[in-house]
């Protein structure tokens, strides 16, 4: 076969692969969204029919040998980055036998159903053996690899390509040294929780919020959506058709707002990428923390700033009537607030990376060893009290919070974490190009979205997140640019100055 | 192959059809709903493939193989009927070659676009040859059938499993004979449309009285859900999760309530199916006339009856302020009115069957040779002059309004006034076994529903239209309850007894 006749063959599977994705974004966002209860379990049996169909096209050996190959082939730059990405995914799971891949699919799906009742009652014990079991065999499943790091570290990498557990360890100990006592120092000032925040506002008033926000993100309804589900996502369909969801809380409506602004963030990103890569793998695979910090730079570094409001807020203020005696002063101070939290999605900007920190040292824990799922509970309970202050009064709010080991998703956290960090460092680089202030105070979302766009957005999945750190602002990866901006961010705002 | 096998080998491959239907079915779902305009293109062209991969699975020589063996064996009533209704499909398509197959997607695919610009601008000339190589086609791919029916009737079997040209002949004569003459006597009335049909009613109002309908016809959230798009539809994805679609039009909102409670109709219909049929060719086959005698037993038979309203229209006059002046009796009326129409969809529910009867005369003209394409906008317009009194003004009112001829579909049409037809069979009944009237009432619209899922619903696509005709009815269809039904509504309505 001549190399023009294997990618004539690739592509059209490609293809094939790319029909089957979009069934199933489509059958997820139905599902998330609208579709009626009832025919949820024939929905489900059916999806899973479908994801089986992708799994025997992506697993066949026509597909494996071709991306082989291919592999070995000169090809060019973007098409050698379309198969390195297709190859790692496949070198993951090639070697794994059946029987141990179906078994750990079926640990999985226990796992997530008695994690869900464990949490509900508060009741780790049910869960541990569970989650033994699933660290026993995610090591075992990593085992098969022709890889010999050690195995958190290949986890690492499944959700962060190229960042090394050294890299984590650097970042997470700045947060430890300079963000917990910092945070320590904020939470000594007792400020209260301004009251406003908690005033209901009916759905009807949240919803022209969301209009003007679309509008001033540049969010466009041609090429996105926003629907309603019982936690917000992003789901990239394709290009052209990235869509959002929004969860209404009455009485804690900017939950909901920033959460929007979140979600657009991820869509933005996703719609941003350039029309060549459409269909391909390269489209929409950007790392975790490289998509992360996206979305948190539209909530956080952009959205919780009070140059983003100056033009907005008056608007936004004319909706909501619980707004109107709050100044905009105010309301930046509010949607800023910093308190002691022990759920991890509820947290506010500064103290969520030592949540992530808490996890980040179990999971390290768990597979160097030096920590076993006995007694599991009580190290994250003491994590709690030492870095956030606060000690958990049952495990419901405390290790059973998340859903994500109950999926065997190791490694899945700190790149919640690393993302935000990414961000800083992006708005630094921007703010050496554009002036990012001013172009928020002139209602001009257009020149930061073009510069995201530019230098990120339309390169999708095309570098890794170092190489394109590099690329754009001169260092790999820096944690020191976030540590700087939420100290300068949070005494600005607290009149912390040293 | 033991029969067993080869059973379970049909019941695997059945699944996977079914899980394909269910994707497509999400995937037009959404398009026709909220999808982002500028993600048509990629969307379009995945979902095509996936058609394609279906296509492929219920073409496939195993497939084919098994539906004939299995065709040949000794099995059960529920499947035998099942492996009857492939084999029939099967038998329409498998000798068609595929270059002929592919000519003719293309020239529906061409002839669509062709026909929405000549609507557009009236020109009956430019669509003329796709009409023309539309018709020659569709002989040609009947050809191909091991069936010497002519080609018409095996069109209109296609359609209306059972039914004969006889069939149709007769209906169509009493509709000439009784219903013409009938409806020139209630245009002498000169009867006024009433004002209020045509007051404004926002959205929001007409959305409470969709929520008073959901509730009244006991169409429940938890499997059903009511979306928006531009022309109403039904959507079966399974027997749980049955979904309609609303438009809303502000002055015009009777249109909307009565284009819901239609696709209600459907929606009960496939949701009231017995569930040991989920997932197979039963649950979804029932015909076009059986599936529209449905919603229009809804719409008409019982959604326009003085009974209907008693219970629900207090509530509805509450709801809508341009109602609020209206009597319930003027209220039936309204809703009765009986115009000259030109466009068959907006037709009210006498004038209906005669818009049916122009293009069924046509269609047979068209296939037994007695009619051309020549000339034809001015024998539909002649046509219409004769049984409907009105003549139109150009053929985008005439005969370029519909899109059905552009798809190929002949045959499709005569299924509509079918629907009505049999429904009236059913209504009388049902009248017989229990006393809808005073359900209706008493608000007790589940009796009805009852009623229907036990005689009908339940089925599914068990039985052809006469066999459960005979069952239900004790004859065949037998079409002059739907013109002594008529007839006798309309004399009440408008006093013109004899």
């Amino acid at each position: 076969m001549t190399i023009s006749t294997k990618l004539d063959q690739f592509h059209e599977i490609r293809e094939k692969i790319s029909a089957y994705r979009l069934a199933l974004t489509t059958l997820n966002w139905d599902s998330s969204t609208i579709a009626p209860k009832k025919g949820a379990s024939y929905r489900n049996k059916m999806a899973a029919l479908l994801s089986g169909e992708l799994f025997s096209i992506t697993t066949s050996p026509e597909f494996i040998d071709l991306i082989d190959e291919l592999s070995a082939e000169d090809l060019d730059e973007v098409m050698t980055r379309e198969i390195r990405l297709i190859k790692k995914n496949l070198d993951k799971t090639r070697y794994i036998p059946k029987d141990v891949f179906v078994e750990y699919a079926q640990l999985t799906r226990d796992a997530e159903n008695v994690w869900e009742k464990a949490r509900d009652q508060q009741d780790y014990a049910s869960f541990k053996p569970y989650l033994k079991k699933l660290i026993e065999m995610t090591k075992q499943i990593i085992s098969f690899r022709k890889d010999t790091r050690p195995v958190y570290q290949q986890l690492i990498d499944d959700f962060e390509t190229g960042i090394t557990l050294a890299d984590y360890d650097v970042f997470f100990s700045k947060l430890k040294e300079e963000i917990v006592p910092f945070l320590h120092r904020i939470i000594a000032k007792n400020i209260p929780e301004p009251a406003w925040l908690s005033r209901h506002v009916p759905i009807g008033q949240q919803r022209k919020v969301v209009d003007i926000l679309m509008d001033y993100l540049n969010y466009e309804k041609e090429s996105g959506y926003i629907g309603e589900s019982a936690h917000p996502f992003s789901s990239h369909f394709s290009i052209h058709d990235n869509r959002v969801t929004v969860r209404y809380h009455e009485d804690m409506f900017t939950s909901s707002i920033f959460a929007l602004i979140h979600e657009v963030g991820h869509a933005t990103y996703n719609g941003q990428v350039d029309e060549v890569y459409q269909g391909s793998t390269i489209a929409d695979s950007m790392t975790y923390g490289m998509h992360e910090s996206q979305s948190r730079l539209y909530e956080n570094m952009l959205g919780r700033s009070a140059q983003f409001w100056t033009s907005v807020y008056p608007k936004v203020q004319q909706c909501v009537d619980a707004l109107s005696d709050v100044t905009l002063d105010e309301f930046i101070l509010g949607i800023n607030h910093v308190a002691l939290s022990l759920i991890r999605i509820e947290a506010d900007e500064l103290t969520y990376p030592l949540h992530i920190m808490v996890r980040y040292e179990i999971e390290q824990g768990l597979f160097d060893g030096t920590l076993d799922v006995e007694g599991l509970d009580e190290v994250w309970n003491q994590k709690y009290m030492e870095y956030l202050g606060i000690r958990p009064p049952h495990n419901g709010l405390g290790i059973l919070q998340d859903i994500h080991w109950s999926g065997g998703a190791f490694g899945y956290f700190p790149t919640y974490a690393l993302g935000s960090a990414y961000s800083a460092q992006w708005m630094a680089a921007m703010k050496k190009e554009i002036d990012v202030d001013r172009c928020l105070e002139n209602n001009d979302f257009a020149s930061v979205n073009a510069w995201l766009k530019n230098n990120i957005h339309r390169h999708g999945g095309l570098f890794d997140p170092n190489e394109l750190l590099l690329k754009v602002t001169g260092e790999t990866f820096n944690p020191q640019y976030y540590v700087d901006y939420l100290k300068e961010k949070y005494s600005q705002l607290f009149g912390l100055y040293e």
